[in-house]
């Protein structure tokens, strides 16, 4: 990985400040333990992609992973983020790559599960 | 447990197939761990909650747990989803408990630690 690579988890975005806490937590792990990460909103919450590309492209960095933090890709991932890259990178001259939505890898499949074993443990209860 | 309880995983829904492919592959670790779960959809897809929750009723299920597939509580998980439960509730006359969505729980974050990961390790290759 070169240092000036930088990650980028791409929440939707929401006018709901709850709805942006909760990515922001969800993101947590990832932020303390993966450095050059950072939280960014398609829309209606702020930093914006081109915010943080903005940014880390003023500190150095010129190559992103976008990984949407995304169950499942729909119209955004297939046709809206994609476009929204393409400007960006023409823009700030970087290059990005949108990585699939996490639920896309087993690991999220796995996490469910867990989850909902300790929601039957509540009712065992 | 009681063997009359019932796991809904409830995820939004959408007219394209391959979203609802991805969410019956997300949920293929806990329908083969757990007894009595099914999947089901808020809207646009099939089988609905009251779809699930009617066939189950005839099974003997009086009791339901409804796992939001959902990273954040927006708009439908804080009112929608409710009012759909309360009105199941009354006409099958049966309980239905709606969990928190599962992005609440910290073994979400944690995967997505692990998929960010997996991203890097090939950003390296």
């Amino acid at each position: 990985m070169s240092s000036t690579h930088h990650i980028i988890l791409l929440a939707h975005g929401s006018s709901d400040k709850r709805w942006c806490e909760t990515f922001e937590k969800l993101a947590e792990p990832t932020l303390n333990s993966i450095e050059n990460a950072t939280i960014a909103y398609m829309e209606l919450a702020e930093p914006s992609m081109e915010t943080i590309v903005a940014q880390a492209r003023a500190s150095g960095a010129s190559q992103f992973t976008v990984v949407p933090l995304f169950l499942a890709a729909g119209r955004h991932l297939r046709k809206d983020v994609p476009a929204m890259i393409k400007e960006i990178e023409q823009e700030h001259n970087v290059s990005m790559r949108l990585a699939d939505p996490i639920g896309y890898n087993p690991q999220l499949g796995l996490a469910i599960r867990d989850v909902v074993q300790e929601e039957l443990a509540k009712t065992a209860n």
